[in-house]
């Protein structure tokens, strides 16, 4: 797409930008040449890839949804396929086609195939024998099958143990014989389930001799290779229209006795043998690598979708213009409304601050499996409990912050072609997935209990939580330092008193005669008020330190604005949080003061280099797929253009005036 | 619908209520006649007019979208003239086909005729002379027109005085000449406008004898009366689709010089004389009436939303199931856990804390709207604005409630037949019509500061800010009373602060150099802020006082019930809002340990009564339209059930497998 004249708003906007643009891009890149292998990317992808020629999604029906996205879902795939042939398939494209923004530019509402790399090849890779990986991977990486992965019933979801399905060995024939005995058994969600894939890895209940052994992985075929129809005693369909993702194809599926054969039970860990002894797992912590996994990259994919929704509203805001407050001069941007710059400066700063924990998490997270595999599994309770409540405080925040983005580009946010609300489907969808935030956080909380109550034996505690140990010994805090330092430290005291407070309550309440369990539920709004802290200081300290480091390497200029974002949202935070600041530690009203005229300065010197920091983001027009959010900012022409796509504006009357409207206006109905 | 086996654990909720469900309803309703009157008026219209063996929906294209509401809503308007011939279509009826739930439970994504009765007839009444009215009225009402009213343009939005389009009178043909000189001058979202109406209220600046007068109301013919078709020089289409209200037909609408008769300019308030003479308006305080009934009947609207939203969410979680905190005891209903009470409990006190403050805003609307008809004017700011902080934040507070609840019924709750994302789509959409919220609780502090500033100077406020003198003198506070009484005598002090502080930052920045509207700006992020505050203190106090009067008049055991209603409301706010209890007031961290057990305890209390407080909004199933919520509880048989409505589902393979996924698999894609 070749850039045609830009809004002179806009235009304006990038001349007064204060610091080289392609530095910061290079940085949130990982360098220059990780820039340049992206826009490479980008530009065979898209141009394979991009067809801006169909009817738009947002106007087709749900059935066509689908097959459009099976369409585009086929051609993406084919490209992974040559590729391949062509040894040129690096991790980072699979990465960017299957969960990235280039994927979702592609095949913008959900892709039925995903499932297959994401979670159907690496659970054989990571469950299956030696033999079984050899009968199943050349034929899946080769897309003869294509799977997916079937956990979630109708009736069930995080909990698994919970799950009914039974998987039942019948040593006469050597078989499996898989059934869902209720209406809640049904599996229910996975993607691709329902028209699309012909395999299935199905989690049951395994009963062996007489006994249930819990979950176990089976493989188990759906549809007839060749025809695609539903196998005998298969019950699959699709659960109908959501909130966002239409293209995914989510599916059901119940059994009817259906049987498989014995090795059809993914056994690298657990086996039953051919007379049906069963054969336990020599580890069964091995797979919280896969969750934890899939959550780091979620925190990853998170920054993504801010990064464009910030820009979209950014660009938006710096075009549109609104009001006049003084008499005789024009209408400003509204992104000179200090209103507006609190809506959108703290999206930005986000960006900058989950990408930094996500790194961070990341490496920490490499470090773990590598001890793993040494068989050291010390700290891993600790990156679970990081994992869980860092997944769902950034879910969080993103739907939030998408959401915050869109209301701020006022009605025109509200249309589908802004793609905001789109965007919003898919962030908030994560909140859910991958570990439903509010259990999430309880699973944090757990181990934040756990810890206070080691330091108080005296024990030393994992890194990441030592400062419980470190402040928790006494309520009191020490003089409060109003920087940036200060503020970071004043969020561990919270988050350690907060902890304090729940281990003393459900101690009180265990003493007045309740369970253990009652006193932890009844104190669980509590519990979710503590994990939340717990992570905030964690995300703050972790974008500060990670910055101070980061800025001696850069240029004078763009030190500063970095150093400005670190401000902006530290102060930001504080400013949210100054109930528990006021409560934990001895900030006064004074203090107060002063951090909300620094807050208020901070955007101020910030929005001068709004644009520059959304552009540094560098996301391509056909990724954004924004009349809004366009570099050229001209987003009332593309707004007009893409009303001009409406089916219904292909007719200049409808039909339904001669079948409704004329016969009631005439009296005539 | 007849009500099959209920739920067991739904039907024990119900067994364990501990009040009378119809006392509290009839209350509701306004005293057992009204309960009466909306049973049968909700009768009458579902037998006529829902219809459960369509396609739902949600399967259908845009186009499709259209056309589904276009047959509905004339089958509703054709039923309203039927009941106006029979003389039976009294206010109530009209409000709640068109406003109302039951109109949402017909045409559940908009209805493209609804601008027609609320904006087009309501504007020619108030806006057009005795003459005008009856030349249209009669027309309009009977249908043989359909009209709407166009504001907006796709440049300006909020700020009316920006519009572009112009009126220019032509003295020598005793016409307007209607004109579009820009594309951010096209009209852009009007419902109904795109392919429904044939006429328009078009808001125009108005030009004559070489001068500028301002917007005034022009009546324009868009379509021929027979065949439809727009008539020359009009540019009229559809936007495109939107996050909700895809029935709702918003349109575009452009001039290319149309000229129209002299008297379609409505002139009860401004005219101009054939020779091009403009005649000013007498007053143009009058138009504020509309806008303020809008808004007061809006707070109205979303109380049904968060009752809906609320009565799905409590339902389900009465009858789902999940985890196992105690071993060997079977999974708990997860309305057992304190976060999902957390979550639903505090939406149905806000649906009695809504309606509340929505009856008595709408007493003080009558008052003052009687008063002014009299020519006292002198409450009308006053009225306005609370009128503009409390749409803002019940707004928002319904949008955000709606959405806990969407996420509280977890994945199920993505599936748009659990109707919440639809939901959510209609509520949203409120934050920023009607004047978007920041903007309108920026007004708001304007009348806040200046009542500040009177009070300062010794004048006496009116009622709902007396408060600022009271407690606006000093910062010190009272010793703290850690009695709902207390609590809401601590927002009061809350909202006095913020104002005085906001006072003082404005006056500093002024004297440092800065202007008024440039202090004012930097001060806007603690005005909103400040505006909130004064917004949750009457809410919180009408809340508290008006329940104090009404359960003088109910049983003990209802009496009990709303009372703990009031106290969970109250606590919830008091501990969301610490940090400015901390700041303004002298809470001790003692209190604030009290009022978080108080929470905790008054949810558990409340747990009991969660499935008859819902019970008791009556609403009915089809009106709920809900998987998750229906009266009965069958939510797993629902759910599958409406997905095998998925035109998806019809065939057991989907065309798209043999013209993409095969060959795809067999390599000859």
């Amino acid at each position: 797409m070749y850039v045609t004249k830009v809004n002179t708003d806009l235009q304006r906007e990038r001349d007064n930008c204060t610091f080289n643009i392609t530095e910061l891009t290079n940085i949130l890149d990982g360098g220059a040449q990780k820039t340049a292998e992206r826009k490479l990317r980008e530009d065979t992808v898209l141009k394979q890839l991009y067809n801006t020629t169909d009817v738009p999604a947002i106007y087709l029906s749900h059935k066509e949804k689908y097959e459009a996205a099976v369409k585009k879902a086929c051609a993406m795939f084919q490209m992974i396929r040559k590729l391949q042939e062509e040894e040129n398939a690096g991790m980072e494209n699979y990465q960017a086609l299957l969960g990235g923004s280039l994927g979702s530019a592609i095949l913008g509402d959900g892709n039925p195939i995903t499932l297959h790399y994401v979670m159907f090849i690496p659970t054989v890779m990571g469950q299956g024998t030696v033999e079984q990986q050899a009968y199943w991977i050349g034929r899946a990486f080769n897309l003869s099958i294509i799977g997916t992965y079937a956990q979630t019933e109708l009736g069930h979801g995080t909990f698994i143990r919970g799950l009914e399905t039974t998987a039942t060995y019948d040593p006469s024939t050597k078989e499996f014989v898989l059934n869902s005995p209720t209406l809640t058994s049904y599996k229910w969600w996975p993607g691709g389930l329902a028209h699309t894939a012909n395999y299935c890895i199905v989690m049951a209940q395994l009963y062996t001799q007489g006994k249930c052994h819990g979950i176990h992985p089976f493989i188990v075929q759906l549809r007839d290779e060749e025809t695609h129809m539903p196998l005998p005693g298969i019950k699959v369909g699709e659960i109908g229209a959501k909130l966002g993702m239409n293209g995914t194809n989510n599916g059901f599926l119940g059994f009817e006795h259906v049987r498989i054969p014995r090795d059809f039970m993914l056994m690298k860990n657990s086996k039953v043998l051919e007379d049906g002894t069963y054969v336990n797992a020599p580890s069964s912590k091995l797979t919280y690598g896969t969750m934890m996994f899939v959550r780091v990259m979620l925190v990853n994919d998170m920054c993504n979708y801010i990064a464009k929704a910030v820009t979209i509203a950014t660009r938006y805001s710096a075009i549109r213009r609104q009001s006049q407050p003084k008499p005789n001069e024009p209408e400003p941007q509204i992104l000179d409304y200090l209103t507006q710059q609190h809506k959108l400066l703290v999206g930005i700063a986000s960006v900058h601050a989950f990408k930094t924990n996500a790194d961070w998490i990341w490496n920490m997270y490499n470090n773990v499996t590598s001890e793993m595999e040494s068989g050291d599994m010390e700290r891993l309770p600790e990156l679970h409990a990081l994992s869980c409540c860092l997944k769902a405080i950034v879910t969080a925040d993103a739907a939030e912050c998408v959401e915050r983005c869109r209301l701020a580009c006022g009605g025109h946010g509200y249309m589908l072609a802004s793609n905001l609300p789109v965007m919003y489907g898919l962030v908030t969808a994560a909140c859910t997935y991958e570990g439903e935030n509010t259990v999430l956080l309880l699973q944090t909380a757990r181990y934040l209990v756990k810890s206070w109550q080691q330091a108080s034996s005296g024990n030393t505690l994992t890194p990441t939580v030592s400062y419980i140990s470190r402040v928790g010994n006494g309520r009191r805090s020490p003089p409060w330092d109003n920087t940036i330092e200060g503020i970071v430290e004043g969020f561990f005291n919270v988050s350690a008193g907060k902890i304090g407070l729940c281990v003393a309550q459900i101690e009180k309440r265990q003493k007045s005669g309740m369970s253990y369990e009652d006193a932890w539920n009844m104190t669980s709004v509590q519990l979710i008020s503590a994990s939340e802290a717990h992570c905030r200081a964690i995300i703050l300290s972790t974008y500060y330190k990670e910055t101070q480091e980061l800025v001696k390497t850069v240029s004078a200029e763009l030190k500063t604005v970095l150093l400005q974002l670190v401000d902006l949202y530290v102060v930001y935070w504080a400013l949210a949080r100054l109930g528990d600041l006021l409560r934990f530690t001895s900030i006064s009203e004074r203090d107060i003061e002063q951090l909300q005229n620094w807050y208020e300065n901070t955007m101020s010197k910030l929005r001068t280099n709004a644009v520059g920091l959304v552009d540094a983001f560098d996301i391509r027009d056909e990724i954004l797929n924004s009349t809004l959010g366009s570099y050229d900012g001209r987003a009332y022409e593309r707004l007009m253009e893409e009303a001009m796509k409406s089916p219904l504006n292909a007719q200049p009357v409808n039909e339904s005036f001669h079948k409704y409207l004329k016969p009631l206006m005439q009296g005539k109905l």
